[in-house]
């Protein structure tokens, strides 16, 4: 991020017709924006997109869910034709919804809005060894960076979504190679499972992890536990990432999808996150572990814990109002008003 | 609210493609909106309006703020002509602001947006006796109905908003006189000030509560600890509560001040807030005790400390989102996705 363009905002903040410091957490992201741009004020962060990246998970076997496999293409033919929360959300906030089968298990589409860029037919089981190869890894982190670089084009904020039926568990275990997290501690209910469910999913990570023995160090190391435990939305969501970093445009957190495959870009470029803002503190609480070992706040606490990008989505607003505030608000001396 | 309404939007959510209750605290809103609206799914909530009602307050003869009184007014112009923080906060949420006159120190205006209905020229210094008698609180009252009965017209949201400097000392006083709260415990630092100042502040609270002998029951009582402790925005917020009750509108609480007024408003008529929605948990700690006594939580969190309605502002995409996914998402059997 740029310092004098962060720093100038600063200053404006301060000499906006408002007590120092009360926009609270909108003044950081107001100067963050600023940061982003190279330039103060930042221009507006719009429109928004969304990028919901839709992947299987060969660990479904293991029964760590109640959800039947083929809810993600049932969920992405959803999207498509606008039916889901996140498409009620955008249509509300002037965000455009793109939907990336990744690796869904069962060919989707062709449909409006819909990019057809599957790696594998999901991933292999988890539990039992490596989720993908080092080369399906990488075209996944580079299907996310295209993502993001198309969108980056001709849109002021990037979203991530996501979409796959038991990603909660791949992301639990990326949390765990990559915090040192305990398998207890890092996983979650994801839809609402019941304790022998959670139970079994809490083994599976744990056996995943086990091939992990440290968290990566090195991009190589980060690419390969990647490859382990992960899943191919995860590895999409990571190269979208870095597309957003590369390409300068503020990027918003969705929940532990998003939040495990962030200590995946972080590992692979120290400076992936340099743009990026947490939108919500799931319900999840693999999500919060990532979010306090990237040292992101997340900017809204809704019990929320559907994915999609959703979560993101709703903070969408804060972001651009914080935009709007450090563009147009009056300072004390063009306003006339007296200080303190 | 219409219970009806509300269990057919409870529901309505469970059947909705998403895992039940994943939408977490908006599924909450999105019953209460449906209660409100009498109907599943409610009417989005849209367009909103934030009255920001202004007044000036006589205790700031005893020193507990380091802004001049004047300040006041020069904000009412700021929003007059569109500079403050509030009005890049609705130009970028399509909301409208309405500025009212209820009792600031010197004349204001004529400004287009902007309302005359001052009742006095400031209240009387609540650190010394009564802030204004029985009638002018009265009246105040009379002016925030009208003002929300006017705008219910042709809004689906209302807000509130408020500008008074010394409010948050009115605000602090009437969260003890109606909770029982400690000055101590419910005063704050307000635009931020200093360590004499708060202690000033503090003193000042508990003498002035030392004249309300006990919380009200009563609506007498309820206007007479108003007039005492209270302030002239107060007193027309209290009302303007009334009036979207009364509307059956959706209505959007700002912070202390709109916290400590919906005291007052509880007090007056108990369903006042059936409609009401806390929309952020300002840092001024007496907003959270008036949350917590009327049982609302608040939606956002982020340390703001503004006023004029910004905080409630930010929370209205929010609860429009709540209501588009209540109106817009399909269910499992209209998508055909697989149930667990």
């Amino acid at each position: 991020r740029d310092a004098a363009a962060e720093h100038a905002a600063r200053q404006r903040l301060d000499r906006m017709t408002k007590p120092p410091g009360s926009l609270g957490v909108l003044e950081d992201v107001a100067a963050q924006l600023a940061g982003t741009a190279g330039e103060c004020p930042a221009p507006l962060p719009t429109p928004a997109a969304v990028a919901v990246f839709a992947g299987d998970h060969g660990v479904h076997a293991q029964g760590v869910t109640p959800w039947p496999q083929e809810v993600t293409a049932q969920m992405v033919a959803n999207f498509a034709t606008g039916g889901a929360v996140v498409n009620a959300f955008a249509a509300g906030l002037g965000a455009d919804v793109v939907v990336v089968d990744v690796g869904v298990a069962s060919p989707v589409g062709p449909a409006a809005g819909l990019l057809d860029r599957n790696v594998r037919r999901g991933t292999a089981d988890l539990a039992l060894g490596p989720a993908m190869t080092l080369e399906e890894a990488r075209r996944a982190v580079e299907v996310g960076i295209e993502v993001a670089t198309g969108l980056a084009a001709d849109h002021g904020c990037l979203v991530t979504g996501d979409m796959g039926i038991t990603n909660t568990t791949a992301s639990a275990a990326l949390v765990c190679a990559f915090t040192g997290a305990s398998p207890v501690a890092a996983t979650g209910r994801g839809t609402g499972v019941d304790d022998p469910t959670l139970a079994r999913k809490v083994d599976v990570v744990t056996r995943a992890v086990a091939r992990v023995p440290a968290p990566p160090t090195t991009p190589e190391e980060a690419l390969a536990a990647l490859a382990e435990v992960g899943g191919l939305e995860h590895a999409a969501l990571a190269g979208f990432l870095l597309g957003a970093a590369a390409a300068r445009v503020p990027v918003l957190l969705d929940g532990v999808i998003a939040g495990s495959a962030a200590l995946v870009a972080a590992a692979l470029c120290p400076t992936a996150l340099e743009h990026a803002l947490a939108g919500h503190s799931s319900a999840e609480p693999g999500a919060g572990l990532a979010l306090r070992a990237l040292g992101l706040r997340p900017l809204l606490g809704l019990d929320l814990r559907l994915g999609e990008g959703t979560g993101a989505l709703l903070a969408f607003p804060l972001v651009a109002s914080a935009a709007r505030a450090l563009r147009d608000v009056a300072t004390f001396d063009s306003a006339g008003v007296t200080e303190k």
